[in-house]
């Protein structure tokens, strides 16, 4: 029989009592306490250290006891009852960057709304219904359906079987006068609650942003159209790796990976909308609609669908657009009846977050070209007008994101976001979140750095880090060359911060597969680079962007910078607008038929171009005259 | 606490674990004994008599211990472990009707599948899809949708969400071949079952008649037509109470009532269903359709829909015609997302069972007139042709199933079906069902009595027993006058025989009432007895009729014998038919619109001629000039 441990974590006072041998990773997880990771649990990422402070702690693999100082908490397990420090380091934060300055959170509204009417899947029709007379005696759900009729376009109706057999006292108890909460699709009407009497309770709906790094949910009035609050937080299936690969990997290996998997995101969505209600003051009851954007495994993920094939050659979905569900089928926070829609994508690494943006931005209604730049974990392009639209994905990998680099970390307080370097003395000054002591480089801050170093020619075109330059800040580390970018003294986590040339290297390669990704969608299309007439930046990311930084070191083309726009969290506003509105609904499984999809790996002109962009800005000159 | 107590019964050594002060009668039900009982356990019928042969029983409402010799079952509690013998005659018997000579299971098939085209609501679809590529990369679930679409007439495509969870390896599994098992409707097809590779099994399907007395259900073969077996027994629901009304009664007042009328009805399905398919080594998992005709009390039971307003004023069903619900919601023997279709209603007392037995005997698409009836424990008649039809429902009362009668019985081995009574002499000869000792009268053998005591003049037109004849066979018993139909020497319950007085006075007013419906039917038609071409009859009873009998008394119009024939049970035939057609499916819907229900309690005409009915044959003799 196996006896439960119990695994305390301190400073935290919180326990798990787990099974003997379980992981301090999971016990951490158990406890709510979440782990920064990005390998999903297998010892190569580094992230997860924490330190046995007291009781029986054995290596994973070997069964040895755990060393002294630092261990890996997803390579440990708990023998006994363990006492844990988790170092602040360690620890995934939450909230604090949703809930800062220029965010997802505080976009402005004043791109919703203006094209499309009102006109939600899902409204309350008010019924008064004529008392049943010996000549008018149809039946109760005749009668009812015959009502609707005449205040729908709908023919047929659906009812759940408790809601009819509840049906002759709803109608009764409320003296024939009736609320019905419907969701319509196709001329046919889901009656997804019956209430008798005219009920002046609320038709509340969710626009949801499953993001592989963050989510982020808005209430919805239905019937005003009003936005009544917003919350985001972290994605925390972070835990079991910071892509999507990785989560794949999970959920096909691991024995319950793809439950896991999605109770992690449901209960994630869950605390989000609960406090909203909360907030409110309304209840789950009254949320009948739900619309969902995300990327195609993260979607895979919150329906638990298998998302093995995403993976593997020829990169199939499961499903692009999944047909609607119910809240009871996922858990989700809502009346159980209600309607959950997922946006439609175009293909395995072109998800409906991409549709729902380029459906916000009006690329499709445009004569003129625009390029929408989706950069997170992964980078999606769209390029197009009214009459095309092409679409790449590339793995740009997790370095924007922190992911990858020694001290990269999310934008989030304490993250360097601007770096300046003085050109003789190669002295630096930095710039955190919340003018703390820096901790790390969040992805603009990476940039930055990158872009300041080329400038002071302290790493030449490569990248490589010119080592006979006679400052202290470069020398030789542990990984090789390093350039120290803040000494301990001034760093938050009392060490010396620094950027290796691993670091370099990995930030070379990402912002390489996005601009090579750009390159092959205009070559699909033909097109010169001054043809893009705008540039669209989405993504949590895209809010913190320099601009020239980011042309500097050829990550972004070389356009003039009014080009360039900001569309912020652009997946969760276009789940918003097909929440309200019928036909931007339309439109968008409309727009994820119309875009094509272009799969990089199928060509050898992505390799080529790839190769090319691993230079600062890139090998092509010409590409940017104002670098 | 409650304890438990043992009811024992004798001689069947069964035995129910009950809770104390159980009634005898919910005991037997639970040993799975079927006591008769017309009353819902009221204690009024007197039909549930046991003999109490050991242990403490209690008197019911009194708290006294009840008496020696027979106690009524429902009456009579069990306070603590007691022994119970059930005389044959409370038993209600089981199967033999259905398994004797001319009844439902012997009908000709011949009147079936003329018309319509074999294609049923529900096929298996077996498709070779194309392996995914890179250029042909859609997703699993769009490329099954448009290799559905090229198959079907549908566009739309619903599929639950464990199948759509299953799909990835559904498809690989199989090698691409995948066989989807389909029920149409309306441009939408439920994807009920998805199997791996070109499956060899078949879709069955099941016809059920749920009538008030008994149960039928026919399994069919959906992809070739034919039918597998046929199988029939009594509606155990009858031990709620023989007719509609007290079984409303019942589900409305008592605590679980509905539950428990439901699941009875459900199990006696069930038990047919897992009969036919073990008898013809098929599995339920194959069952993906059900069509069910009933009337209108019956399928609200079926489907477990409240059905109290049915029997208020103004007699309003919940549902006429319900929505398309899963075998899973039901508890029904077939596989779990089977869909089941109730076919519709015309009215609270004109159900689907007279829809159906509309569509199968064509009378929508004659000319001429047609009278359709079907004497139950309802009598339902229709008028008609193919231009108008107007359906009305009288409560013939049990009296025709034996119901109120004192030695009524239903047609089963030992009832008396044919009486002959010698003129002088006034000797009776019977015959009985099975050729054994007579132990009751079945409805055609209590019309044949009635007949020809009328014709012995012992009984005068007004239906008294004319006591100055000169015979012992009438005498004065406990009731009042009755008529000794067998002597105790020859009968087989070693009781004599007789009709009464009050029994008479119940087969009047039950003739009267079928009577006065199809006048007021003629009536509202403003056609003479004369224009009806063809008269059909329907329902169990129909088989065992004596037709010239049935005149005689007044029963049925004075017709020709060549106009009328027997139907059988035209409810589950109908119901196979749009089992098998969705022509005939769509039919049959907009029959149930088509059919103008007379609703008889409203206009006092039905009371007028129901008055004049109750003399033999009627008070009018020119309506039966052939008596």
């Amino acid at each position: 029989m196996t006896r439960k441990v119990a695994v305390f974590f301190s400073p935290d006072g919180r326990v798990a009592h787990v099974k003997r041998n379980t992981s301090l990773w999971e016990a951490a997880a158990q406890a709510g306490l979440g782990l920064k990771g990005t390998c999903g649990g297998a010892g190569t990422c580094k992230r997860c250290q924490v330190l046995v402070r007291d009781g029986p702690a054995l290596e994973k693999g070997t069964g040895l006891p755990s060393g002294a100082g630092l261990v890996l908490a997803c390579q440990t397990l708990a023998a006994g009852s363990v006492t844990v420090d988790i170092p602040q380091d360690s620890r995934l934060a939450e909230h604090k960057v949703l809930l800062g300055g220029e965010d997802v959170l505080t976009e402005s509204d004043a791109d919703l709304g203006r094209i499309y009417r009102l006109q939600p899947l899902c409204r309350k029709v008010r019924l008064t219904l004529a008392a049943p007379t010996p000549e008018g005696n149809m039946s109760d759900w005749s009668r009812l359906q015959a009502a609707l009729r005449g205040e729908t376009g709908c023919d047929t109706f659906r009812i759940s079987l408790p809601d009819l057999r509840r049906l002759a006292e709803t109608l009764r108890s409320g003296n024939w006068q009736v609320t019905a909460t419907l969701v319509e699709a196709a001329g046919c009407a889901d009656i997804v609650r019956l209430e008798p009497g005219h009920s002046a309770g609320p038709a509340l709906g969710l626009a949801i942003d499953v993001g592989t790094t963050t989510v982020v949910v808005h209430l919805v009035d239905l019937e005003t159209g009003l936005v009544l609050g917003k919350k985001g937080t972290y994605n925390k299936q972070a835990r079991f790796g910071d892509d999507v690969i990785t989560r794949i990997v999970y959920a096909t290996e691991q024995e319950n990976g793809l439950s896991q998997l999605q109770e992690t995101v449901i209960s994630v969505v869950n605390q989000l909308v609960t406090g909203l209600l909360a907030e409110n003051g309304r209840h789950r009851r009254d949320v009948h609609l739900a619309v969902v954007a995300g990327n195609t495994t993260m979607i895979h993920l919150f329906l638990a669908l298998p998302p093995a094939y995403i993976r593997l050659e020829p990169y199939i979905p499961l499903a692009g657009s999944p047909p609607p569900v119910r809240a009871a089928e996922l858990g989700l926070a809502a009346n159980p009846h209600a309607v959950i829609l997922c946006l439609p994508a175009v293909a395995s690494y072109v998800g409906g977050d991409i549709v729902a943006g380029a459906l916000l931005s009006g690329i499709a209604q445009e004569q003129e070209v625009t390029l929408f730049i989706d950069i997170g974990t992964n980078g999606e392009m769209l390029l197009g007008n009214r009459d095309w639209l092409v679409a790449v994905a590339c793995s740009a990998g997790p370095a924007f994101e922190g992911g990858g680099i020694t001290f990269g970390m999310r934008a989030m307080q304490g993250a360097v976001e601007r770096v300046a370097i003085t050109p003789e003395s190669y002295e630096v000054t930095v710039e955190t979140i919340g003018g703390v002591r820096p901790l790390g480089l969040c992805g603009s801050g990476l940039i930055d750095c990158l872009a300041k170093l080329c400038a002071a020619g302290i790493i030449n075109r490569a990248g490589q880090l010119q080592m006979d330059f006679a400052t202290p800040r470069l020398r030789r580390g542990d990984d090789g060359p390093e350039f120290v970018l803040v000494w301990q003294e001034e760093a938050g986590g009392g060490k010396d911060i620094v950027l290796t040339g691993n670091d370099i290297k990995n930030l070379l390669r990402a912002k390489a597969a996005v601009y090579a990704g750009i390159r092959c969608l205009l070559k699909a299309a033909e097109l010169e680079m001054e043809a893009v007439w705008k540039v669209l930046i989405a993504g949590g990311f895209g809010s913190h962007l320099n601009i020239r930084d980011a042309i500097a070191i050829g990550l972004l083309p070389d356009l003039p910078a009014e080009k360039f726009t900001f569309v912020g969290n652009a997946a969760v506003k276009g789940a918003r607008l097909c929440l309200l509105s019928q036909e931007a609904l339309s439109e968008a499984q409309a727009l994820a038929k119309k875009i094509t999809y272009l799969e990089l790996s199928a060509g050898s002109d992505f390799m080529e171009e790839f190769v090319a962009a691993l230079f600062l800005p890139h090998t092509d000159l010409s590409l940017f005259p104002s670098v």
